[in-house]
């Protein structure tokens, strides 16, 4: 019997001990967000530790202005194995709405599905689960023999609050924290049969413009002709930003952008995405982005321009004949490839100096820069993973994509120098952040045996 | 001595009485916005009941819903003469902030300027200075053997608050309003010198629309791409509704639009209208209007429009990457000659709608809707207050427009079909609904003269 025959045996007989101790962890309210919840990160973190070093990690509980990290290091049974760098998040979303749960949220159990059982607790997804995937693989190996890879852990309690005390504990730990690799598990599956690996998040470039004209706010009967007014000029801005095949105007946008390898946008296109549905579950009919590009294609590695918020002059009920003196609108740019942040922002600034008639004036103000994230499809830690994955869940992995940005793995891609492994086992419909947030029994369980199977594949 | 220069010299004897008339009117605080004043208006509205009864009207104050109006007659001592509606307002600001006042805004009082005599207070100029002139003016005929022609003097306490109950009472006393020709006094001269007679003023049309998209706001990261953003929408509709050369393109717009007589074009040519200290006093350089007129044109005889406010998505501090569910914004357009308001209204809602890409939707609203009035150039009421006005000041009285609209004059126009002869002796720099407002003496005192003249030739 291979070796890890026996770990994945040793996750299956664990299976509702690991349950227990995930319980045990879901029920501590570890509401980042929140100052009543403080001493309840504490304990989670502190849980954590008792864990980790009850399986033989070397842990640390380290303090920081907000709540504290976790710190685990353990060698692998020999030498010359890659060195991973684990990344989750202990802390969670508030329960909130309280009345919408149908049980209490911090009193975690196990619902009975015809599709089988569901863990159902605040964090049972994002991230205890999760993450406890990974800990659960990690315990099997101890228990029969060793790690096959040299292992560190970071657990933060600041995801869901943007992570304020990362960067700054990335400095100062740089050494401690580098390895080999980085795993992630906080994102999802394809579906509940098809894992899925992120091997592109999109970058993101938040940039804010204030036009300003006049002097003051004029009254359109006295200066309505003569007078320019900032809401039309952020409305010109606005209309040029995309073409009429509704590509991003900026001039050198596209640099950076490629084009999917064949395998993966064949991949993408035999996947079983109903955009008609992902379109109709929030009121649309037809996709509004590239007129060449598939809904997948649009969200996952195509980059965009996006207006988030705009406003000038009166705004309440009625009318008023103001001409604003200002207007601003706030824009995001999701960014693909290589695409280089700094020279979006350059472009951008430009694109909108050169449509500033006379008497206006711009105002920018940057609200982040970040580029986007893309493990080589060449990688070969990618394609272990790849053949760990399809082993366990008999299906080839979807080399997915996310539309969303997850500024954590910038900052250890670009202070660390690590390319990340992002392998999850979330599904759509696990309520992250809503109430009855639940992680399928099935999702923990082979998403244990997942890591498993990756470590090993890895180690080899 | 003809009789008219036995007016002239009642009204230059009966000077200083008639300011401490005025003074006696500008006393009384009648802020109509304010409930705390609601008796002062009631005060102001039968002070001038009794000092138009002991004129010799036949007078009535008549409660309304807000405060009262004032209704008076009187027959000229001839038959077969015009009939004269005069309107003016006894209602003014609050004098806020009352810190900048130099004196007690309603303690009126004399100040001695290099120029000559002012008179200070709240309501000096807007609308009660103005007002007294035609009642001097009427005094004086009346002491000197009668009117010239038969009178109707409506005065209403609510202008400054949108003349709420005027619309109704205008319906339910018609018969007894109805006259020849309509007077106002609420206007300005064209400069200390020259007298002006505002024979145009802009209609409007308010417009607000609201774009809706998807059924809810989306993330931008999930749904960036794909999902319709009405902001951009409502960007690409606010850039089309101009083109190059700053018409407006709406189809259709300017149908009804005339140029102007070549007369009053060379007029307007030859006045001394600084339009760099125009545009300098509120911090721009250039016109923004349409290219080939001028900024007087731009303000007094060219339609506009105007993007009053637009709002949509996040608007607070930092970045939100939120797709909006909808935008809104608010439109105004000035209107001038024959332009139909509910013409515009359609061609407006028509571009709207072409510009709805699928899954966006246009929700409309009308915030009013009123044209543009002009006081024909071929009136022969006009020519003689041009005669009139002449013959006091010693120039060709200004045939000024007004960028600004007057709801009450439009709702004149439409309930009783009367044409208004718009004549005021207010300065640009009164500074009414500000701080230390004043209305200069010459005014006050040529103003009554102007009256008596424009009521002498108006009857010959």
């Amino acid at each position: 019997m291979p070796a890890i025959e026996q770990v994945l045996g040793k996750i299956d007989s664990n299976l509702d001990a690991a349950v227990q101790r995930l319980f045990g962890l879901l029920a501590i309210p570890s509401v980042s967000t929140d100052p009543a919840f403080a001493q309840d990160c504490q304990r989670a973190g502190q849980w954590l530790v008792d864990e980790l070093k009850s399986l033989g990690f070397e842990v640390s509980l380290r303090q920081t202005a907000g709540h504290p990290m976790v710190v685990a290091h353990a060698k692998a049974k020999r030498r010359d194995v890659p060195h991973v760098l684990f990344y989750g998040h202990y802390d969670v979303q508030p329960a909130d709405p309280l009345e919408l749960w149908e049980t209490d949220p911090f009193k975690p159990h196990l619902a009975e599905t015809p599709e089988g059982q569901r863990i159902v607790a605040r964090g049972a997804a994002d991230d205890k689960g999760q993450l406890m995937t990974f800990v659960e693989a990690c315990r099997a190996f101890m228990e029969t023999g060793g790690l096959p890879c040299d292992v560190t852990i970071l657990f933060e309690g600041e995801e869901e609050t943007g992570s304020p005390s990362l960067p700054d504990f990335l400095a100062a730990n740089r050494d401690e924290l580098k390895a080999d690799l980085m795993l992630v598990c906080d994102t999802g599956m394809w579906n509940k049969d098809t894992p899925a690996i992120t091997t592109m998040l999109r970058g993101l470039v938040l940039e804010e413009v204030i036009v300003h004209g006049a002097s003051r706010d004029l009254h359109s009967g006295m200066f309505g002709g003569p007078a320019i007014n900032p809401i039309r000029v952020l409305g010109r801005i606005v209309a040029d930003l995309h073409d009429d095949q509704n590509r991003v105007a900026l001039p050198g946008f596209y640099d950076g952008v490629e084009d999917l390898p064949h395998d993966v946008a064949e991949q993408w296109h035999a996947l079983d995405f109903d955009q008609q549905k992902f379109l109709a579950d929030v009121g649309l009919s037809e996709p509004a982005g590239e007129h060449d590009r598939s809904v997948l294609e649009q969200i996952w590695s195509r980059p965009t321009c996006d207006v988030n918020g705009i406003v000038g002059g009166y705004t309440g009920k009625g009318s008023k004949t103001v001409l604003p003196a200002q207007a601003s609108a706030k824009f995001s740019f999701r960014l693909v490839g290589k695409q280089d942040p700094d020279a979006v922002v350059e472009s951008f600034r430009a694109f909108v100096r050169e449509r500033l008639p006379a008497d206006c004036r711009a105002e920018f103000l940057s609200h982040g820069a970040s580029p986007a994230l893309q493990l080589p499809f060449s990688s070969e830690a990618l394609a272990r993973a790849r053949r760990a994955l399809h082993q366990e869940w008999g299906r080839e992995p979807v080399l997915a994509g996310s539309g969303g940005s997850i500024p954590i793995v910038g900052a250890f891609k670009k202070d660390l120098g690590m390319d990340t492994l992002m392998i999850g086992f979330g599904l759509d419909d696990d309520r992250i952040h809503s109430p009855n947030e639940k992680y399928e029994m099935s999702s923990f369980h082979k998403g244990a045996r997942s890591w498993a199977r990756v470590l090993d594949t890895l180690s080899t």
